[in-house]
């Protein structure tokens, strides 16, 4: 299959346990590919049980609308189990494709393509598009160009978790370089980018992380990352941590939830007058519960945030364009790298699906290296 | 004491029980008036148990940016109940004069004076200044001219109430006419002024209230003011609940919670995508609880507001004065009617204190007619 380069991923030693090629093709190169290999899936039920692999036919041509794209890295979030399990609010028709993120190369493109050339990288804009397979077929208004010379598992895994961070960063609240922003579930895809993105935009953070048994590697990382001050939840009760918030002169203005339920509620207990919290995620599976009294008291703001509706309504937005070059710079920096991810062929899924299920387990990411 | 004009209150009829007089004083008049009639307390607690009405000493003149005013008429807020318990935000040095709202006369104005002249009305600039009393010293800077040709007791409860409406419609979503407004508590005398409100500006109302033994009254009165729908709290279980919403044709962008813990649920249930819930109040005293999934997927947003926040903010600002004229204007055109209310003469606080402890009782109003 055509001639491979090697294409070093961009976290020197990180994934010295797994290459990635990157195949460069030809447009004359695209008719040889018949099928592309998918994780599918007929019902909702547990991802243990309901995926299947399975060698989807491609079409002989494509339209001249289209492109042919070969996936590159696909990552496992939480959504895509959530939609396989039927319990996220968008349900693909079934059977189906599992995979709402991932980066894919444009192998060939029709006649009326502008947008997209042969060996550029893309995005998919819509959530639910299946990009758990190795080779697709879009509409050009189906996928946002992004740059090629960043590494391939930052470009797979940029457009859901570090878009989320950017966004609560930027439109709930106004920050100043040495403002405070508070996290739960800081450990998190989202919590890393947040880190980063609010060190390289002269933030402080407050993260908080659940006790596990490596707690001190995980606050060596996520200090690495430019975390400010790392702590527990049991942490939050104590008087150190009431010291600590004093430490920092000026209380967030920004909590970010991921958790729900009590881990909630200490964001809000340390939030500033008129201060927002987003929650974008509930973990625990517990409600978000704010005591009136603090509520109506310090103003504050609460707002749920999802990132798939934000793309609806900017699917060409230059806020979007914005967005995206900005963290592809950052990227390109290696100022926001990837999170800590393992690395599974596609035809591994199982066993990557299963190791994303565990607890305190990393990121689990799809590489489709036919 | 000088020559007494009798004053007809707004709305005919609804306080026959009770003659209003308007002193008219002349500044000669003022070196009479050598004490006031305060209902004060030196302890936090009871409000049945802690009030003591005391004849306190005014000086004998006063300075030249300072008014002397006679207080007209002050209601019974919660927040005064609050504020005696000692439960409230705002906490006056021991011993204090009650009162935080309430309407006065300016009778004699010093030498430096130039905003108000005797015969003006005014109401006090911030909360805790201690309305509960016939006559006070204000600085000028403490005051707030208001129309004098509206009803006393429209101008006794505009500061709070009203405010308080007016506010949550204008400044968290753009409500066009025939929009929807939700709102549990709403016969709260916040309640009632959103209702009055938003007829006014053409708007539609869900309010919904505690099942009680008069409810048809209930409904009758708050139909009469403007609302659209009045439901009790049992029937948004109901089927009928989802079809009275259906009709509606477009869900509420707007729900005003003063309960909290299943009233506030059940505004979230029925809010639109991007809708926001505004808190001013939890009398169930259980917190304001969110379910994730609901948060995120429809993007909601919950905040917390406390007018005094907001007029300290606000102090002299353009849109207080923009408010204050515009309710004055409803109340002048009878389109804002003050809360159905009980007018007691002050020296019978204790009684009137009772009456406002009752459920489901009228709000409760001090008449200082010396």
């Amino acid at each position: 299959m055509a001639s491979q380069v090697l294409r070093i991923l961009g976290r020197p030693g990180l994934y010295a346990n797994y290459s990635i090629f990157r195949h460069v093709c030809s447009r004359s190169m695209s008719s040889n590919i018949t099928t592309s290999f998918a994780v599918t899936y007929k019902t909702h039920g547990d991802p243990k049980k309901v995926l299947e692999g399975k060698e989807l036919p491609l079409p002989s041509k494509i339209k001249d609308n289209e492109v042919l794209v070969k996936m590159l890295m696909a990552p496992i979030n939480p959504a895509d189990i959530n939609m396989i399990e039927g319990t996220y609010m968008i349900k693909p028709p079934l059977p189906a494709v599992v995979g709402n993120e991932g980066v894919c190369e444009i192998v060939d493109v029709g006649s009326n393509v502008k947008s997209l050339k042969v060996g550029d990288w893309a995005l998919p804009v819509d959530s639910g598009s299946g990009t758990w397979q190795t080779y697709a077929v879009y509409e050009e208004k189906g996928l946002l160009q992004i740059a090629n010379d960043i590494p391939a598992i930052s470009a797979a895994t940029i457009a859901v978790n570090p878009c989320t961070a950017y966004r609560m960063m930027k439109d709930f609240v106004t920050l100043e370089p040495g403002d405070v922003v508070i996290q739960n579930g800081a450990n998190s895809a989202v919590g890393q980018a947040v880190i980063q993105l609010a060190a390289a935009w002269g933030l402080r953070t407050v993260n908080i992380v659940r006790n596990r048994p490596d707690i001190d590697d995980l606050v060596a990382t996520l200090k690495s990352q430019g975390a400010t001050h790392v702590v527990t939840q049991e942490f939050c009760r104590t008087p150190e941590m009431k010291t600590l918030m004093k430490e920092l002169d000026k209380p967030p203005k920004l909590g970010l939830n991921c958790v729900g339920g009590k881990a909630a509620t200490e964001l809000l207990r340390n939030l500033a007058n008129n201060g927002y919290m987003v929650t974008y995620g509930g973990m625990s599976r517990e409600p978000v519960t704010v005591p009136t009294g603090v509520f109506i008291f310090k103003s504050l703001k609460l707002h749920g945030f999802w990132m798939s509706q934000w793309n609806k309504e900017n699917v060409n937005s230059p806020q979007r364009t914005e967005m995206l070059t900005e963290l592809c710079d950052l990227a390109r920096q290696s100022k926001l790298l990837a999170p800590i991810s393992d690395l599974n062929p596609i035809r591994s899924f199982e066993n990557a699906v299963s190791k994303s299920l565990q607890g305190f387990s990393n990121k689990q990411i799809l590489v489709m290296d036919d």
